[in-house]
């Protein structure tokens, strides 16, 4: 099923897509949190009967507020991995290729809405880049998840632009703060469950002002999703509604000579195969 | 004031210190959520009347379940940078004093309860540190907050035991994994409202089975408090009960050679003045 939140008059609202063009609105006690009711309490979907035309909606991230960081992979493109060593703005490592997973995280604050203008102040960055990315959403929790097992705990997929202060990310060597900026953690349209989507025909596109710069299989990832799943969950409880964003291919902005950093008025577009399209506008003040 | 979060047979509650030894309960509709409640809708505080000794209380973390992850510093006092430094264990930087604040996360999920057991399986780290460190909770959120009014913003204060896996934050490059096993934030006991807390006279300490190994005043901080919160506001809106942890001081376990590793049946104590005492006993299965 592929599901979207989206605001009312009458308040927030989760709806499931009958057809590509429509939504039925499903009943659900918390629909402010988006699909995460839905997620943490697996209840049977039962529409209300009121639909929309999904084009009429205004769209909200299918989880406005995580209820912690989202989990996020770096460096999990070989390609997009070298173009980062290359760049001068890997603070973290001189290796190219990771030998482990390198995750960080992006503040539950930083969500924007599908459509959002994310306001940027020249004084915080001057660099400011994208990442298409792919994210998993958590559907049953636990600890200790082995890679054969991982599959199981998957409730469904979205897409997250990780967009990054490239300045901070360097300045500051640890990532949190440049890739947590209010508003750098736009995410959606849909929520897509696991049924519906099949990796290995999964391709993620990362367009600005209709310039495609990123485009990769998702089976180009360096480290799969069980392996993220068995990694993570070694050592810390996943829980159900938790976000792992995969990562980024190759096309970045710091992956030009000159880099190609955002600016006021860009528009920034992630797609992949079942996933829909994720549009973005900066606006630099 | 001095406030306790604790479990009785009725539920969760809150109090607040009426003598080193008494707690008086106070009113709160959340209670589960530590001070949080009271954080988020500045209550004035009301007692219900009834009373404990403190030495009877099952404490809990003052906020058992924070709203986002743990923001922390790394490197910020010199002599624990310099040791870290020689370590071999640094993959963030080759620098020795950081330029600008490093803040990475921890998991909502690795908070642990003052005189907890964690447990950690020697399977996924063989390598556990301690970091005695005090932490910012913020009363009033904001944003593009100065160095001038960021005091304004605290509510108060609190103990973390910021537990590492060094190997994990070694290897995996980005801290947060090794920072974020369960169980890796133990918090508390108390949450101290910023009144009464003078930061120049606040000697922070940790000691491993007793036996002293951390010690330094709270005015070694490389980045003081007010820079902090200048610092993560600029781009990212602050919310009340946001935590801060503000960084260790030297004699970590990789401050030694060869480094002195937690061991099965450890104890580790934080303190420092005002805010009292946080043990931790470490199991390893």
């Amino acid at each position: 099923m592929k599901f979207v939140s989206f605001r009312t008059d009458a308040g927030y609202r989760v709806g499931v897509l009958t057809a590509p063009d429509t939504v039925a609105e499903i009943s659900l006690d918390d629909p402010e949190r988006g699909v995460l009711g839905l997620i943490e309490r697996s209840q049977p979907v039962v529409t209300t009967g009121a639909t929309h035309a999904y084009d009429d909606l205004v769209l909200t991230a299918p989880i406005p507020r995580p209820a912690r960081n989202i989990m996020c992979v770096g460096k999990n493109y070989r390609e997009h991995a070298a173009e980062f060593a290359a760049s001068g703005y890997d603070s973290g490592s001189s290796v190219t290729v990771p030998a482990f997973p390198i995750i960080f995280t992006k503040a539950p604050s930083a969500v924007a809405d599908p459509g959002a203008v994310v306001t940027v102040p020249r004084a915080v960055t001057a660099e400011i880049d994208y990442e298409a990315e792919f994210a998993v959403i958590i559907g049953t929790g636990g600890k200790g998840i082995s890679r054969s097992a991982a599959m199981d705990h998957v409730w469904g997929y979205t897409l997250i632009n990780d967009l990054t202060a490239r300045d901070l990310q360097r300045d500051h060597k640890q990532w949190f703060l440049g890739k947590s900026l209010d508003g750098f953690a736009p995410m959606g349209p849909l929520a897509v469950t696991r049924d519906e989507i099949d990796l290995a025909e999964l391709v993620l596109t990362g367009t600005v002002n209709g310039s495609p710069r990123q485009s990769a299989p998702a089976s180009d990832l360096i480290f799969d999703i069980p392996t993220l799943i068995e990694t993570i969950s070694a050592g810390i409880t996943l829980q159900p509604g938790d976000i792992i964003a995969t990562g980024t291919p190759a096309g970045v902005g710091i992956g030009f000579d000159p880099p190609r950093f955002l600016e006021d008025g860009d528009v920034v577009e992630v797609a992949a195969t079942g996933l829909g399209s994720l549009t973005t506008t900066i606006a630099v003040v």
